[in-house]
């Protein structure tokens, strides 16, 4: 099947959905199958409203320095596809376009709409093939062993708390207790990742706050006393996902901006709330810091491992869909044996759009406030290798499309 | 001269300071002057409680590593002296271990204990020599060009904002507007030196809050929007520091802990309260992050050149208190000319200590929310180089002391 191809990126950013992208394009630009390499700008709201660039106009060494270029450099949105009518007008893009092959890059919400879109192409008899590509650092995608995104997360988040460790080492006759807060609405994965830091029990995070765990401010009370008691200080790492027993948030936003366009919580301030607890009930001086999404796109530590396998998933869902695949999500894959290996594998579109994947109760530690060795083997070869990104004065060099816009078609 | 000398350490932690203490060891280990070389734990405090460990002890390789090792590893506090009576028992402190040589790594409060002990061995007849070495990522100590610790943080802000900045590209459809809060209680240097991360008009940051200019609502609220029309997004640095009209503090503390020992109030919280002014005033969804001490410790993108000069000031002190220098600080003194290159100086240490260095108004924009080319030309070449920590499983490998203890002496 002959036709051009569009890619399109989704959700919040990551410090490898690019390689991911230049995965796709790299491999798209090669494939004697694919016509013309197309980005849909800001994801499916750019498909909606047929902004469509040329990749084959772009350098390609900007379209190589995407392996280095954190976020997302298609453009991103979180609008959520609801009508039958969004889908046929994104259908009708495609056909106007001679689109037959498209690449989504993004979570669950992502691979629903890819998956809507092709089944429409399907049922049309529009002759059309629609890959997955995997993204989120939120590592909570089914079908698949962990998610391109996480390694770099959990690799700079455990760096911070090492950091911070040592800044609260150093100053614990002043500043006593240091509060971090990761991302993670609903599950632990990334605050668990930063026990990597934790080489000795001396070592930050001394307790990490899970949202698995249903928070409980008297056995808290104790086992921060137990480290003021022992070795004066404590390190905390909170979930922003962090619930009270009767399953709200501890630090809930509210005002006019409290869910995100699909109805999410918007979060922050379980640090906060974490060291006014700590200041009240404990008496000693507390700080808290707050990455926020800077956490996310950390190009300039991310993992090389993490980078590469971005890029075979999105090269990978190129590959398969030439060779006829559809309808299907690349997964990483976890080869047997003691020394690291991953490979990829296919999931279903909607088996990924309707699953998740918890943080295993199992690789909770029996304080509720630590993991498992089982966890930090899973995770450990996520994070190796670092990341170089080319550096101009000092600081990292990004890329950033100069954006040939395709002609439009008739008014739709 | 021959005797013992001690190196102590304090204040807020630093990426580099560490780099100065292996400066100062590792010349005082190699000076035949020189007998013991001993470290103070946590600073001064240590030093009136007798609490030294011999550093001579220490492996060589430890004491190498210091130079990727962040925070304060001899252990740092905010212990004003106050009374004469401390003075004495550092100096007993002194007599008692045959401290002849006193080393002190810290800000301009140090500076002030250095140079009264200093004073007070002086006028007993105590042959003694003490040395500062400059130590702040505030970058306000008077008399050097900059100090250690400063091309560090705004090497890793700048990097931080540039990531933010392309998150908040990625994904203006959803987060139009981002505020990061940079430390800096009384002066802008470390918001300031974000503006690294600007190449073009579209890079981040659009906006930078000083301390120096007081916020004022509607001129901010007419910029905001003025890059909302433009580029549909904005990056916003907001120095803790920020003020409004009556000078105080946009965003100030409150509560047991909202003043430090040394009574100055202890900020945070300008992000937040600058993102609900955003979301209020223009119905715009906003984030924010707070680094807080993430931003003075990070190792793992710290400046060579800010930790080549640390190590400098550290090994100079040692090399000119051996030469019979006293009573100074070692300074940074920039050489004439185009290309960047850097000396020492010595500036006394009560100058020192009763000295600022605010941001020059020259350097800040004409519009207030940015800055000149004449503190880029400045700032740009201390950002230069990586430092790049050993690593081991993925993470920086740090440092930490086995800290034997020397002797006591009869009780003080």
């Amino acid at each position: 099947m002959k036709g051009n191809c569009v890619v399109a990126q989704s959700g919040g950013p990551t410090a490898v959905i690019n390689a991911s992208a230049c995965g796709v394009i790299q491999e798209a630009l090669r494939s004697p199958g694919i016509t013309g390499v197309y980005a849909a700008h800001n994801g499916i709201l750019g498909l909606m409203r047929e902004e469509l660039f040329d990749l084959g106009e772009e350098a390609p060494s900007v379209i190589e320095g995407l392996r280095t270029t954190p976020a997302a450099a298609l453009g991103s949105c979180r609008y959520k596809v609801k009508t039958e009518e969004d889908y046929r007008t994104i259908l009708e893009v495609f056909r106007k376009h001679d689109i037959r092959y498209f690449f989504y890059i993004g979570g669950n919400d992502s691979m629903d709409t890819a998956d809507k879109v092709n089944k429409l192409a399907l049922k049309e008899g529009y002759e059309f093939r629609a890959m997955g590509v995997p993204k989120t650092i939120d590592n909570d995608l089914a079908h698949t062993d962990h998610c391109p995104g996480y390694g770099s997360v959990i690799k700079y988040m455990a760096t911070m708390v090492m950091e911070a460790g040592r800044d609260t080492e150093a100053l614990y006759t002043a500043d006593t207790v240091n509060v971090i807060e990761a991302m993670g609405r609903n599950a632990g994965w990334i605050a668990a990742g930063t026990a990597l830091a934790k080489r000795s029990e001396e070592d930050a995070p001394h307790i990490i706050l899970l949202p698995e765990v249903p928070f409980d401010p008297e056995r808290f009370k104790a086992r921060v006393r137990h480290y003021l008691d022992t070795i004066e200080r404590c390190v905390i790492v909170v979930s922003e996902g962090t619930k009270n027993p009767d399953g709200g948030y501890i630090a809930e936003q509210t005002g006019d901006f409290a869910k995100d366009a699909f109805g999410h919580t918007q979060l922050g301030g379980a640090a906060s709330y974490i060291k006014a607890f700590v200041e009240a009930e404990l008496k000693v001086k507390a700080r808290f810091a707050i990455p926020s999404t800077i956490q996310r796109t950390g190009i300039h530590f991310a993992s090389q491992t993490d980078s590469d396998e971005a890029y075979l998933t999105g090269q990978t869902a190129v590959r398969l869909a030439v060779a006829g695949e559809s309808g299907k999500m690349v997964t990483l894959v976890r080869e047997p044996g003691a020394a690291y290996a991953c490979g990829t594998g296919l999931a279903d579109l909607s088996a990924v759009a309707n699953g998740e994947k918890p943080f295993p109760e199992a690789w909770i530690g029996a304080d509720g406030y630590s993991v498992t060795e089982d966890f930090i083997d899973y995770a450990r070869p996520l994070i190796m290798g670092e990341v170089e990104p080319e550096m101009e004065g000092g600081l990292p060099r990004f890329m950033r499309f100069e954006r040939h816009y395709v002609k439009r078609g008739p008014t739709l």
